[in-house]
């Protein structure tokens, strides 16, 4: 069981959102970021780095908006859901944009096609947590 | 002058936003971060700390939120308009749901009214490069 | 299987480290980096907020070390030893700093209980990779 | 004046440090986060990237234990030493190494060379803050 989900069962407040679709988009959230910081690294330290550019930036920016995103998403005391809203939506066009580029080279890199998948598994996290949220 | 301006007038390539507003924002998200981190703490080391719950929550979410904006919007390689709109969007919001906040503690604490102009100081300025960005 | 794991084995480079420990720490300390988010929150919720001033704060320390760490630890090019051993000594200092004020309350608060456990997962897999670095 | 200084004039709380060492420590490590954010996008937008590999690591390295130590720093209220002296000296570390790299690369690159100042002087920060934390 994620901490995620262990820590909002032990939460002392009640919900807003459904607990089970918050605890994917936060463990969706959190893996994409980690695979996007390894993604930047392996990219970094490939031979053909210049072709790599757009993606190092982009698993960069996509790092910093999921590891965002899932921070504010765990805060569930005095809930605001036009910054979640908000930034949801930007995780979720971080996550396609940068999962678009990692699909270009997964056939060349394993770890772009393992990274793409991440991003793809957290964008459609973000999409039903936007659903839910009537977004 | 500010790193940030440093930091663009020395960048490699071209940007396809107004240098001043960017650095304008960028240093506007960074003290917005910074004061909303310092506010947190400030909140909570006050004797009515119960009375600050929903302010500290906030001032947590704008400081992820900010450090997050400005960190994108420094990055110049290979720009990826979606996603800076997106985000920034994501920040003017996180500013003027904090900045509401503060103000209603701001004749009682010194560090709230401080707080609430950064965050004030932030959201014009997204709102100028929203502008910019065609959003 | 985790992400840090998965995006190991892809890397293009060899590692000064054991991958096995490696993948526990980061793992690890993202763990203790979620729980400690998420009890912070927690805490701020709790009626009781005034005794739980000094466990928000190093939650918030420890959220924010841990995973400045994790990220460190997981950039295998061109690694630099010195300061991913002063900061693996840091991290392991706030898990071990904040595992002891969770443990604290962890007969009153569950969320408190889980934490400490986090916390001090990630201090020994701190422990052990200092081992392995020779610090 | 900056909003450290602002924010800390106004603390309910007394301080354990001179106020005058800790914001300029503050100031100087997000100075140093902002340069080296910058600086790893700027040596990836530069035609010899592949050059620029240690550089660009080390930077987002500096980057991330500059504003993690920026933070813990800011915290005033419970404040706990062994936690604020381990993480200043890893961000003492990380700048220096930073500094040294980017030194190299000074006389190509205007933004190595920018880089490297804010390095040095919140690697000097750093000193002054550990020689008045005793440690």
């Amino acid at each position: 069981m994620s901490y995620a989900k262990q820590m909002l069962d032990t939460h002392p407040q009640t919900f807003e959102l459904d607990a089970q679709l918050l605890v994917e988009a936060i463990d969706a959230l959190q893996d994409c970021a980690q695979a996007c910081t390894a993604c930047a690294d392996a990219c970094l330290g490939e031979d053909g780095v210049a072709d790599l550019v757009r993606c190092i930036r982009l698993d960069l920016d996509c790092a910093d908006v999921c590891a965002a995103t899932a921070k504010v998403m765990t805060r569930q005391t005095a809930y605001a859901p036009p910054i979640s809203r908000a930034l949801v939506e930007a995780a979720r066009t971080a996550c396609a944009t940068c999962a678009a580029e990692c699909e270009q080279h997964a056939g060349h890199h394993e770890h772009c096609r393992v990274c793409a998948g991440a991003c793809r598994r957290a964008e459609q996290a973000c999409s039903r947590l936007l659903v839910a949220m009537g977004a």
